[in-house]
């Protein structure tokens, strides 16, 4: 297996998830060496959930996996960047296409995102 | 200023450098608060160095610094995407413009990145 430097870290490397085709920048997350292997074997995107404590299959539950199109590494081998096709367009579970939607604009944070679907229809009201 | 969630990770958030025009992911780094706060004042990507354990205007020494076209935020506050304009063309120190250089072909790493300059030119031979 391509050996990482998880050691630096915890056990832990950043991995970028970006559109492979418009090269939008949808998500960041971290992995573990499980993580790292399961997204080689399986050509779909694994992380390392900081919340939750476990390996996450990206999608698992909603189907919005992500299906791995191109892996590249950084000169440090201490950071991911994964091409991928998004299924179901939208990568946040916001409902945004991109997690990172908030755009910074004279020194406020602003929405400036694209929407997929309303959060409260797929997982209930809170 | 606007807050970021550094308590989450040891005061440190991970930040993407993305080139503002092309897409293309050139590094991710960290920011400290500090680096955060020096990169909205001056519009200059400042993040934290971990094998320093100091302040790194990224570029300081060689010119190459990261003129900040746009700054993003994910949906936790946690992550950074900067959009930059990479002064002399490359992001990396190895030379390339993306640290990201090393595509995963086959369960092999290759080299594939468009180079800058050579390092030894630029630092001098080790």
């Amino acid at each position: 297996m391509i050996e990482l430097e998880f050691d630096k870290r915890n056990g832990l490397v950043p991995a970028i998830a970006q559109d492979y085709r418009s090269g939008e920048v949808l998500m960041l997350a971290f992995m573990n060496e499980e993580a790292w292997r399961k997204t080689l074997d399986t050509g779909i995107a694994h992380y390392w959930s900081r919340s939750r404590r476990q390996l996450w299959k990206k999608g698992e539950s909603s189907g919005n996996i992500q299906e791995v199109r191109e892996i590249r590494v950084d000169c440090d081998r201490d950071s991911v960047l994964l091409k991928v096709h998004q299924v179901g367009e939208a990568a946040c579970h916001t409902g945004h296409r991109s997690c990172f939607f908030n755009l910074i604009r004279d020194g406020e944070v602003v929405p400036d995102g694209q929407i997929i679907f309303d959060p409260k229809d797929r997982y209930g009201r809170s």
